[in-house]
This record gives structure tokens, C-alpha cells and sequence, in this order.
């Protein structure tokens, strides 16, 4: 049911220089637009893969499914880039309608919408997983090898849920929060416990991942990039280890360093 | 009325084998949640810079307004984080409201957006400007170069307007779409004609960056990285140039390259 990552594109390319018609390859950005109960609920904009995936993650990301159980039937039209999801219950509340109307697919995290939505679904971590400093580095290291065919088009993210021997699954998307909820939805549809796991992820640690990384549920998030204050001020008060800038040997812990142990 | 775009944080970093307590300059995430004629309308997650201009530019963006004429009143509140504007008309129509409740600070571009809301701002460029490739490389260059000081805490997306002999203004944000409504704000505020001037971008031309070239109204879009083939599909449509992957000597022309000429 997945689709390319990228396309070929005619081109001018100015080299040498000269102008001159050739080919390219163009990362695909799909839109996806998802109906609940038959009402449309949200377009997403996508890498056209595990829509199934992105789509459980996303509807348990906004609250409106725990669980697998919760959803009766999930019809995916790929040609026209529609999802249909029927849910047991038979109508959700507008409040779920109404903090999310449409989708960006990066980062960006809303006060509105934490306030109103994320409370109930951005969990406080009760992990006591730690890991080691040079699993930390070995983990980053695993995800971007991991990820080196989707790489050769640019500017796709890379997410990983790992435990401390590595990757149990890795996921790519255009949109940051995309790649998160298919990992969400990947565990969700395999009912995998993340609890004691650990998300690995190569983008900027906004507050929208963090957040993304409470509804998943794990308690140690680690990143190539940057975080935000926000990020931070969130990850101290849902007890979120987060770490960042881990590149060659080195890394920064923001917040609870308590996961984080020497050797 | 601007403030910084980062901030001192204590963390923890593990270098040569070792965890130890230290200072690190961290890129603020600052929520501003938009009132328009006392009704709530969207809360941006942004950097704390050029408020007016983006609220500004994120109205004209949706819209709400066309001019700043439209605008009676605004008055922002940094230490809550709030933007009150009040326009002239006494209601803005629920179609406004529905298309966008949540503002992601990246990338990402609904259909449903696109359909209902951008068809009657994203417009078709008339733009007879041409530039040769020697003002391509020149104007990311000088882009890259006013932007230094930014670039420090890594992260943030910047992007400008230009005409042929240079930067006209710039703006930075850790949003992508932040920055491109500062820039329109700028240009709305201070009557700045665009229809011939060049936007300069550091991030990925995706559908949503495109779409908001057409709404500031510029015909040429410059990119140090690549367009998604959405974004290639919209600039055909809306009779945009644009050019990505502009490093070094080289860059890659994607659409309409009759605007970009040898030399």
C-alpha cells in the first residue's frame, strides 16, 4: 500500500556557467484528507507511505482513538488520496473537531491547542528505562544508517522507536509530525509497549514533537538537532528525558539527565 | 518591540566520556494567540520578532484583510502573548475561521486549505521581471550572509525580499511560514509593491512556501534547498519561477525558467 518517497522531474539546471534542460529527483508531498464517521476531519500532507500507520497515529494523537479496538473498518483511496475511518463510537465530540482544523507538517506547537486537546493524550512519562552514553550515540548513529536511501532526495525526516539494543522500527516523512505518527500507529496497530522505549529522531525538538513524544508515550527522546525552550519547559514538567545535538561523540541532556547515565 | 530569539538554559553535556552541568543558548518557541474583533483566531508558535508585521501578514495571508487599511486597531501583549486586532468590517465570515484553527510553524499544505481559503488570496503572478543566474547566486548569498548572527543557535529559517540590486527586507523565524508572513506584513505595513521583487528562502519550496509566495504576490522564489513536486505543480499553475539548490555556482530553475536568463 506505500508509494515513492520521490519522483522524477524535468529541470533546468544552470552549471558551468550555462542553462540546460535535464532531470531531477523531486520529493513527493501528497495530501491526504481523512474522514471520520463520514465527516472529513483533517488533511494531512504527507511522504506517501504507511498511510495506515500515520493515520491510526494521527486519530490517537488528537484523542480520538486508545486504541486499535476503537476503530471498526479504515479504507484507504489512494488514487484520490482520501482516508475513510469508522469508529465504534458513532460520533466524536466537536471538541476534537475544533482544535485541529488543518494540518502543517513540520513543527509548531499550539498553546490553544495544548491547553484544550493535548491534556488528555500528552501523558506523563513513568519510564525508568535508562540508557548509557554510548547508547545514546549508538542509537543516532543506527537510525541515520538506517535512513541513508531516503537521504538522497533531501529534506525527508527520519524517526525511530529503539530500545537499548536498537531500532524496532524507523520511519520517514516530508513532515516531522508525520513520521512521528506512523510510529505511533505502528505501535498502536502491533499493540507494541513503548513505555520503556526510546524515540530517536534527526529534526529540531520543537514543542509539537515533545508533545508528539508524550502521546506516544516513551520517556526518552533523542535528536540530532536543536530543541526549543518551550520543548524543554514541556519535557521537565511530562518527565521527558530529551537530548539533543548528538552528533560524533557528544550530546546535550535538557531535561531529567537522571535517564541518561555515564559509560 | 521585538525580543530575543534565544535564550541562556543550564543542561548537562557529555563530552570526552563524561556528563557535566553547563550553560547552552537555546532558540525560543513563543506562542501568540491572534484576537480578531475579540474573537479568538489562531495561535502561532513563533519567534518573539516582528510581531506586527506577522500578524499582519498571517491576516492578509487567510484573507482576513487586504490592505492595512482593513486594520482599526492592534495592540499586542508580549507578556501574555496575546494580538489584538480590530478591523473596520465588524465580522469576518465563519468560512475565514474554519479553513485554519491550528497554525503549524513549518511546512505543510492542506487541500482543503488550498480549495476553500488560498484560492481567494494565492494569486496568479503577472510579474515580467527577469534576473540572470549571476543575481541568483548573489542574492542567496547576501541572504545567507545578513543571517549570520541567527544561525548561531541553529534552526531558524530565513528569508527575504529582493529586488536585482539586493535585500529590500529579511526576516527570521524558527517557523517557515512565520517568516514569509513577516515578510508580507513588512510589505503590507509599509506599501511595498512586490509584484516584481524576489523572495529569498532558505528552507524546502513546499506547497505551503509557494503558496504564500503567490499570496505576498512575488513572481520569482529562490531557495538554497529543493521544492517538493506539489510546490513545483502550484508555481506552474500560478506562473511562478522557481529555483532551488541554489549553492556554490549552480542552482536548478523548476518552473516558468523564462524569468531566470544566462549571465
Amino acid at each position: 500500500m506505500d508509494g515513492q518517497m520521490s519522483t522524477k522531474w524535468p529541470i533546468v539546471k544552470y552549471e558551468d556557467g550555462q542553462l540546460n534542460h535535464t532531470d531531477d529527483e523531486i520529493v513527493i508531498e501528497f495530501p491526504l484528507t481523512i474522514h471520520v464517521n463520514n465527516d472529513e476531519f483533517a488533511t494531512m500532507v504527507c511522504s506517501p507511505t504507511h498511510f495506515d500507520e500515520m493515520v491510526i497515529g494521527f486519530l490517537a494523537s488528537e484523542g480520538v482513538i486508545r486504541t486499535k479496538d476503537d476503530v471498526k473498518s479504515m479504507n484507504i483511496d489512494e488514487s484520490k488520496g482520501f482516508a475513510y475511518v469508522d469508529l465504534h463510537a458513532n460520533q466524536i465530540t466537536s471538541q476534537q473537531y475544533y482544535s485541529k482544523r488543518f494540518i502543517g507538517s513540520c513543527c509548531g506547537k499550539s498553546r490553544q491547542f495544548y491547553f484544550h486537546n493535548d491534556v488528555r493524550t500528552a501523558k506523563t512519562s513513568t519510564s525508568t528505562t535508562t540508557i548509557t552514553a554510548k547508547q545514546c550515540l549508538d542509537l543516532m548513529r543506527k537510525m541515520q544508517q538506517s535512513s541513508v536511501i531516503f537521504q538522497s532526495t533531501g529534506g525527508v525526516h527520519n524517526a525511530a522507536i529503539c530500545d537499548s539494543n536498537g531500532i524496532i522500527v524507523d520511519r520517514s516523512d516530508i513532515g516531522r509530525h508525520n513520521a512521528l505518527d506512523k510510529l505511533f500507529g505502528h505501535c498502536i496497530i502491533n499493540r507494541i509497549p513503548v513505555r520503556d522505549k526510546v524515540l530517536v529522531f534527526s529534526g529540531r525538538i520543537s514543542s509539537e514533537v515533545l508533545t508528539k513524544a508524550a502521546k506516544i508515550g516513551v520517556g526518552i527522546v533523542l535528536s540530532k538537532s536543536a530543541p526549543t525552550d518551550l520543548a524543554i519547559k514541556l519535557a521537565q514538567d511530562l518527565n521527558i528525558t530529551a537530548v539533543g545535538f548528538i552528533r560524533g561523540s557528544s550530546f546535550n541532556v535538557y531535561s531529567h539527565p537522571n535517564r541518561i547515565i555515564e559509560g
